[in-house]
């Protein structure tokens, strides 16, 4: 699912390195029916879904594959494992429904936690089915986990690069560009969340994700900054030791982890760690007073009801509005908290709710960016 | 075994922390008697191996324990892991006794598999026997290797600290003083160690020993210089990915896991890392050709047979000869490398020959070093 945006075009990599190993079933992309129609030709999948079909079909007028929507693609019968690689709610309705067709989910799109993460959670427990984190901090705190005993978890420290904005003063936010805030120093990542990471959005989401991946209280979860990107995670035991995950700063990684594991396979063309040359590691707390979206997003997380819903769906509006120019940095953070301010929450929510929440918040946050737009403007 | 030694002291710290986890069987103690009566009060063992039995008994004339030799306590039926704390070839005998005898070691004397890494693993392997490591570290590759599928070890990254030593010139190096030597930035350990810390045979044999552990080729195997001795050791697998352990620098981290293992267990007395103080991490390669000794280590490792049986009675004989200020610190290379130059191997040692090598090499060495010392005196 997302094969066209960044974590899918990866993963392919990942698939092309072994042939002999994976088999792509389907094969769902984006707006970018090119790069889509190229995959279909070297990937072959039975199945695709494809969000503008008549140019695909243009493309490739010979295909031999079915077009489905996306829940069919989640629920084919030969399909062992789904890759979540879309952004924003998108994500959510497939995620739901491979799990209750029982397979399991290499998860890259963060929100399908932090929206859902209590009923992503318990209708995967009931199913059997395992959640695979495919970020990664999360799939380093994964790898630490290997085979711990349970309750040995003091700890999880996650690392943020700090984004490209994380030396700058509450006056230099305010003017930052959405060509600034997507200039991330270590990380090739998709737009949505390039910004996250410059607004600290996405380290608060992260936090919620690694509560419901691994069933670690929030305040048990802390957050430093290591610019270099090379220590995606650690995990502090009880006993006060520490493992950590290293590798160069490269998605390919937990992608691979995510698919071979509990095996791991060479793969000469990811990039390794010269440890002749690596110099310094460096951490630092953050400056979490200057990134809002940081706070808000643990305060939603604690809460818990709809509020990480309404979280998800602001943030998703302010980031596009941001991103077309129509709102400033600092409005993210505004038209999220003003969002979730107006929210009446609802407790353990079902799937419905929670649709409605996500429906309700964008709304919402429209109606509250939209002054800020005027302001903007004159 | 060497309750009275540094690692052995600090094995009781950790007993003592958890009072209803363990039962002290046995003592072995070494020279200072004193501090072996006082382990005698707190602990209660039902057996005790003293090398200074009679002013013992002046000291506890109410005891109620036997005395045992080494090799007594290392079969008792009642013990179930039996800690190696002891240094240098002392721990060779006790060790084979306890494997022998069905009983898990928890191995601290690197020297015990240096000199009879092959011995020792086959012996473990056919009796059933974990030999659990107490090096740092070597904990910390063993953390990392938790469930780890075999065969995807890339590579092993032994940190060193570099000894109070690393920075000196060749020339300040021939000069350099026992006190100088023992003086560790880091580490708080027993003499023989600290002095081959500073050589960097301690690490060359650490190659050794990881190699026999965790059956890694040493040419598999890295060393890298990290000054701050908070990340142990990393592994670096197949597919790229590393995991290093941290914690402060204190051996109970290690001692613990080992007598906890598989389970981790909290202790508040350890010292926690601190992350918003941890500043940078940094490492480098190691200066290799200042420091002879690591490069001897790893050729007898090479080379195998009784050639690291050598190397290790050499190194002790020298260190020794060194902390009474008999021959200076690059003698320590030179009596090692000419010990082994004179050495004729035996292919798969038996414990005999692996203990006549022992002998020839503590008297070659000797004499080796005698002229040494006459230079050194003029």
């Amino acid at each position: 699912m997302g094969s066209t945006g960044s974590i899918g075009r990866q993963t392919l990599e990942v698939i092309r390195a072994f042939p002999d190993r994976f088999r792509v079933i389907g094969l769902a992309g984006g707006m970018n029916t090119e790069l889509l129609a190229q995959q279909i030709k070297e990937f072959h999948p039975q199945l695709v879904s494809a969000q503008l079909v008549d140019p695909l079909r243009d493309l490739l007028p010979a295909m031999d594959c079915e077009f489905s929507s996306l829940e069919g693609l989640a629920s084919h019968p030969e399909v062992d494992l789904v890759v979540v690689a879309t952004s924003g709610r998108a994500g959510l309705l497939p995620t739901i429904t491979a799990i209750r067709a029982g397979k399991d989910i290499a998860l890259a799109n963060k929100e399908v936690l932090v929206m859902a993460g209590r009923l992503i959670s318990s209708e995967a427990k009931q199913k059997g089915v395992k959640i695979l984190p495919v970020d990664s901090e999360h799939s380093a705190i994964w790898q630490c986990l290997r085979d711990e005993p349970e309750g040995v978890v003091a700890q999880i420290i996650l690392t943020a690069s700090g984004g490209p904005l994380h030396g700058l003063s509450q006056r230099e936010l305010a003017t930052v560009t959405a060509e600034e805030a997507l200039r991330h120093p270590t990380w090739q990542m998709g737009k949505k969340v390039t910004i996250d990471s410059a607004t600290l959005m996405n380290k608060g989401m992260e936090v919620i994700e690694a509560h419901f991946l691994f069933q670690i209280p929030p305040e048990n979860i802390t957050v430093i900054i290591h610019p270099q990107s090379i220590v995606h995670s650690m995990v502090e035991f009880v006993d006060g030791s520490v493992k950590a995950q290293l590798s160069a700063p490269d998605m390919r990684f937990p992608i691979q982890y995510a698919l071979c594991y509990p095996e791991r396979l060479p793969n000469p063309q990811l990039p390794r760690l010269d440890w002749g040359n690596i110099g310094s590691l460096t951490f630092e707390p953050p400056k979490l007073d200057r990134f809002p979206c940081f706070k808000l997003a643990l305060e939603a997380g604690r809460r818990g009801g709809t509020y990480p819903t309404v979280l998800c769906a602001a943030d998703e509006v302010a980031v596009d509005l941001f991103l077309q120019h129509r709102i400033g940095f600092l409005d993210i953070a505004r038209v999220v908290e003003e969002t979730i301010d107006r929210h009446h929450n609802m407790e353990q929510p079902s799937l419905e709710e929670i649709q409605v929440a996500d429906s309700w918040a964008r709304e919402a946050a429209l109606q509250i960016a939209s002054p800020l737009e005027g302001i903007k403007k004159c």
